[in-house]
């Protein structure tokens, strides 16, 4: 994995793509805004993209009781990627997309495009209507951005990762799907993230599990369109004491804060998150998916009229001294703590 | 009722003016330019109104038990109505407003109409202070709009009906009143919108009833400034949720959620609500009215600074043959239910 | 104590400095508009100011036992005021801020221009990382705005005044220090504002002690960055409610709404305000302080620009005739009840 940061990333794409070339689908969106202001960053990374390999087979995961037994099984299209598998199952207009990457699902670059292909990719089919964002990593749903990118690296790197983490978040709390967080395991800073920009977050009723935007304690600072998201969940008050102290909340305490919406046994989670899902689609698209944009718009906005500003910031800010030698420090003592 | 609208419109106006002619009286208020905003409509429609016709009786209805037996009754004036019944108790200064619009108070535009103007009488009468609002029909509040009035009308008849809703909304969540809702009954919509744009909300503790901005579920989006109105109450995470879905929310939810300040039982919803009234009484009328207008002032701005165009918005979303067909759907659907 | 307003204050600050001439230290900011918006005033006020008599005793209050017994004392530097007692606890960074003005802590010019010049101070004191804000009244942590001030005097100590009032918010909310309120009295309007404006407030948990914005109560309107720090901590629809009642509540019902953060017993209130200071000290100060900063720069942006508007506003308020007969009687009813 040699070379510079965008070549490896041109090389993960393309594995991921099948090497099969076409134009790309319109996209299907009622934002055009914001959809628009996301679109040519991807467009630019999967140029002259190809179709993506489908294949049918039976859903692996625990479905909802909702087919009585003895029928066919429903048709199901699933591209398994490096990082996330994807299942679409046809007959419910419900995706299920799983983290696959050890040890923890950091979110590298790498991760972040596949991510953010993948939502595009289901936004513009029309047999998708529902995502269930789960982890196939026991204990860990995501540990957030990944250390390694944001560490001695150059200045255009760490501009073309701010990008793509500004990207998924641009998708996914802007997708006109309905978003199910089914949280199985600790779910720090951007992996908390994934979870606050989804419409409904469920979360394995383990106390061991915790979930927060702990940036603080690390001694960086979440941007303000995290911090936005996270006081439209929990609102103002809670946020700023969770953020400044930078707070990991175990699941009963993410409950009673509103940072997560049920708690469930954990062999239980994919189940109530299809139930919850089938509750959410019972609606329809247009009026849900329009409403949905009324209340998230602002925040939206707000990003993509200084994006390119947030992005300059995210660099000047990572580049310090100070700052890499205290992500250093971090990262020996991860390494520390696994042997 | 035959002819165009506005012939139909006018006719319920003037039996309701009882004929009589004279200048209005000049509105007694503290935020002009959300009063002036709604004004010229209102005034267009009353053009040379009459003076209402008043009568003496006494209160009909259960006051909270303040004032000692064996006393001459509190002067009480009262005008009835087509379709809502006010008395002004002059002793207390407290207005109640009955709507009793079978079958279920739905929001028509001679509603609409009838309420805006009601609540200006009362605005501009010094001898009331405070409204307290509930229905005479048993289990409904209020249904909300109506929906014949966005179904085979012409686009005209659209944008008079929405600037009816609008001006209803501008006067009783600007009030300079104290306004307290006793929902007696099931409030979806429009007419969940009545009672969030109150002080106070008490509702009887009826799992039976339920209250909410359903919208979404007849596939219709609720306007920005019912979302305001309803963020403004329970925060940015509820409403979002319950938006969506549009949730109707039983009372006992509804309490928890913050949507309604308290449940009493049925029999005793009146005699709170006068005591209620009573202790927001207290406070002297001016830094009251100044500290209401201050916290509602963003949102009650927001509509009048985009009102024509939220017009415009409501007739293109409502002349839609899909939304159409929709209402039409729905309607034989209650039709069905009824029979 | 005769001479007009700006003379007598002229002494206060003079007896306080100690009469030392020098330059005043160049401030230790992150947020350099809205310091600097203040600081000309406070610049104006302390002009050639001179240093601080600082004296080193033992900490005279309960310190959570974190330091070994046996050990050597700390250092610790306090300036003992008129109105206001200071004690910084070199080896912790934690300031101890007493108001020691009886009758009640009321706010008078000279406490506010005291208030704001120790904070200015202990802000520029690289020893010092937090202020722990308690009161040495029993039953009382501060009565709010001095009515004294806002009555019968000329507009311009009206304007002085009001301006001492924001600068001390501007300070205390806009803070680089971690502000911890131990609240061991009652704390209505501008007390309640005070503790508002920390990071955390802990309450003695006595049912007779109460806090509120309650100006409505005596006819005067909270200012809209009362408001906006009230928002900030309980939500709009509490706060609406609250102001608009002028509510005093109670420290359990404070506890319930949010109000405060937690009740403990009166006599473990200081050790339990240390412990929760070590807490927030824990995390590193540059991305805590940036943290704080994101999360309440809107409301104090929003004053700085707004703040001659916001005087003007006040003087042609409080001048009024009405208001100022309403002062007086409120003022009465004081003096009686103390007789």
């Amino acid at each position: 994995m040699g070379g510079s940061p965008r070549a490896r990333h041109r090389r993960a794409v393309c594995r991921w793509r099948g090497g099969a070339r076409g134009g790309a689908a319109p996209p299907r969106t009622l934002e055009p805004r914001q959809k628009m202001a996301a679109a040519p960053i991807l467009a630019r990374r999967i140029a002259r993209s190809g179709v993506l390999p489908l294949c049918c087979r039976p859903p692996s995961w625990d479905r909802a009781p909702r087919q009585p037994l003895g029928l066919p099984l429903a048709p199901c299209r699933a591209f398994s990627n490096n990082k996330i598998q994807v299942e679409l199952d046809e007959s419910s207009g419900v995706a299920m997309m799983k983290f696959k990457s050890p040890p923890v699902n950091s979110l590298s670059l790498d991760f972040l495009t596949e991510f953010s292909i993948s939502l595009e990719k289901l936004e513009n089919d029309r047999a998708c209507r529902g995502v269930i964002i789960t982890s196939t990593i026991p204990k860990i749903f995501s540990s957030g951005l990944d250390i390694m990118e944001m560490c001695g690296k150059n200045m255009e790197h760490y501009g073309e990762f701010w990008r793509a983490v500004q990207e998924l978040w641009l998708r996914l709390y802007g997708s006109n799907m309905v978003t199910v967080a089914a949280i199985n395991g600790s779910s720090p800073a951007g992996g908390c993230l994934i979870a606050l920009s989804c419409d409904y977050r469920i979360m394995a009723e383990n106390p061991k599990f915790s979930i927060g935007l702990n940036e603080a304690q690390l001694g960086i600072v979440a941007p303000f369109w995290f911090k936005d998201t996270f006081v439209n969940v929990v609102g103002h008050r809670i946020a700023e004491r969770s953020l400044q102290l930078g707070s990991l909340h175990p699941a009963p305490e993410a409950l009673k804060l509103g940072l997560v919406d049920e708690l469930v046994p954990e062999e239980k989670l994919l189940e109530k998150a299809s139930a919850i899902m089938a509750r959410w689609l019972a609606l329809p698209d247009h009026a849900r998916q329009l409403t949905k944009s009324m209340m998230r718009k602002a925040v939206l906005d707000h990003l993509v009229a200084h994006r390119e500003e947030d992005i300059k910031n995210f660099i000047n800010f990572i580049s310090k001294e100070s700052i890499q030698k205290s992500l250093r420090m971090y990262m020996e003592m991860l390494k520390k703590k696994k042997s």
